[in-house]
């Protein structure tokens, strides 16, 4: 028997285990063209959080009492499809369950490109090609470029890093806490980290960064932001791309510095990355040639079992990964 | 005797007449290359309050008991400079006094355009530049786009309404008190008002702007910036001219929907008229055409006497003027 991940209750604020039940499930039957996967590897991803509210969005909220969905890799056990035959690896969006059937149209055959088949959950996959796009589309970096990154430590944040690092900027990096700065976030080559923790990111980012920041990459929103907002220089580009201080908050964010928007002519560019979809072949030209390189490598945390899906989740709002948070089956 | 405004001490929030002093000056000598100007229009600006803190920023502060500065338009009475002679029309910064004694290259002669010398501060001028470039490139405003201007009823923002207009768009001007929204805004052309006294601007925008909005100009910040974020539709784009609701605030500015950045994509950018110096060619054709077809139309508020300047700027800050703040001399 199949069993998925069920959201129960919408979360109020932070959400709790109680909000998630495992429960069997009834598969398909595998009609024409329709594929069995086992799967071996699930995301989570700051963004479901947004889907877990009943509000209209980017993408549609999760149903209640259904089962929950996510990037996931997984090997073709069975194949009704003449494009798939077992022991095919594919990327598909029937995450949080350990098996599922599929409509071949709903699966990616994973290319040969030599590196593990969990990289495309990550640096070749929506974090990679997130950080990519950001990076160097939204916020416009380019070389020489002093790049602030927030939630550095995370699974876009490294490869932002990694990136702006392989592009020949200079990069500041934030993350919780003293031994993720020094042990992790420096080791992915930033000129300069921030323990957020340590006092008001304000402070940190003007000693880190004395000349300003022409660039800030923002997965963070509030003290963060307002801190690049504080330091930004003439014509500094912002890309938004997510903002966990605000996902399970039910205060509005305040800004003391965002009035420097109209001096220093900042740009505050919004994204996602599904609007570079059609783009995702240089994407995977530029990546796969960094990952041959070394010049970005995977910086996984991996949690093992299906069971612990919803604690691998809840642990990205606490800062217990770095680089990218992957459930193991 | 020349008598020029000083500024006596830093306002701390909302300016105050005792923070300005009407004083005698000493003009220099009408030596080589100098021109006497006797100024007749002078101009208050908000921008004018920023100015007046001692904070680096993209104009440098004003000196304490010194002349202030500011855009006026005045007579040559004397001149010692071949290309200036008495009765010629000039503008230029040497605002907030009654007369001026300045070298030739302060001045820029008003070409002939058949309009009344005070447009020169106003729709010909630094307000009418900002409206124009802030519209038209730093939102990238287009024929069909639902535009939400605020402080429709001042001087940028009347601007603003009636170029939106111009060009085809859809306009949606919020106010202060419902006079100045039905008997001016709408005037100017807007197809719907908000009253920002009469109920959230979030619940009024929404009503007003059923299918949301495409463009955002700022003129005020906070709420007004909020309501945008919380209306705003897919790729909308932002210009942010100035943001009058911060420059005497003490707290930081609270935003409850601006997470939408990122599903809606918004782009969020600053802007100063400086920039588009290079560009003012463009300005003049366009706008030049629409005040002689009757599309924009000068909308003064017009104050006599040097007395009464610091009155003037102070009713930038509460709504006292209806398009651009004047002072006659």
């Amino acid at each position: 028997m199949a069993r998925a991940w069920h959201l129960m209750s919408r979360p109020n604020g932070l959400p709790a285990a109680d909000n998630f039940a495992l429960k069997d499930i009834e598969l398909p039957a595998l009609g024409e063209g329709m594929v069995r996967v086992a799967n071996r590897w699930l995301s989570v991803d700051p963004y479901m959080r947004g889907r877990m509210n009943d509000v209209k969005s980017y993408v549609p909220p999760f149903a209640l009492d259904a089962p929950l969905e996510g990037g996931a890799v997984g090997e073709v056990v069975e194949s009704n499809d003449p494009n798939f035959k077992p022991g095919d690896w594919v990327l598909h969006m029937a995450g949080w369950r350990d098996e599922a059937v599929l409509p071949a149209a709903a699966l990616n055959k994973l290319p040969d490109l030599g590196v593990e088949p969990q990289a495309f959950l990550g640096n070749l996959g929506l974090t990679g090609a997130t950080a990519y796009f950001g990076l160097l589309d939204a916020a416009s970096a380019k070389e020489g470029d002093i790049v602030f990154v927030s939630a550095a430590g995370g699974a876009v944040g490294s490869a932002v890093v990694q990136i702006a690092k392989a592009k020949g900027m200079t990069v500041i990096g934030s993350a919780r806490g003293a031994e993720k700065c020094d042990g992790f976030v420096r080791s992915l080559g930033a000129d300069e980290v921030i323990d957020y923790t340590a006092g008001p990111i304000v402070k940190s980012l003007a000693a880190a960064a004395p000349k300003g920041i022409d660039v800030y990459f923002d997965n963070v929103g509030g003290d963060h932001l307002d801190a690049a907002f504080a330091h930004a220089r003439l014509r500094a580009r912002f890309a938004i791309c997510g903002m966990i201080h605000g996902y399970n908050a039910t205060e509005p964010m305040a800004f003391r510095y965002i009035m420097r928007v109209i001096g220093m002519r900042i740009r505050v560019q919004g994204f996602i990355y599904t609007d570079y979809i059609p783009r995702l072949a240089e994407f995977y030209r530029d990546m796969a040639g960094w990952i041959a390189s070394g010049a970005v490598k995977p910086r996984d945390t991996i949690v093992e079992g299906l069971e612990q899906t919803p604690d691998a989740f809840l642990g990205l709002f606490s800062g217990a990964n770095t680089g990218k948070m992957l459930v193991k089956i």
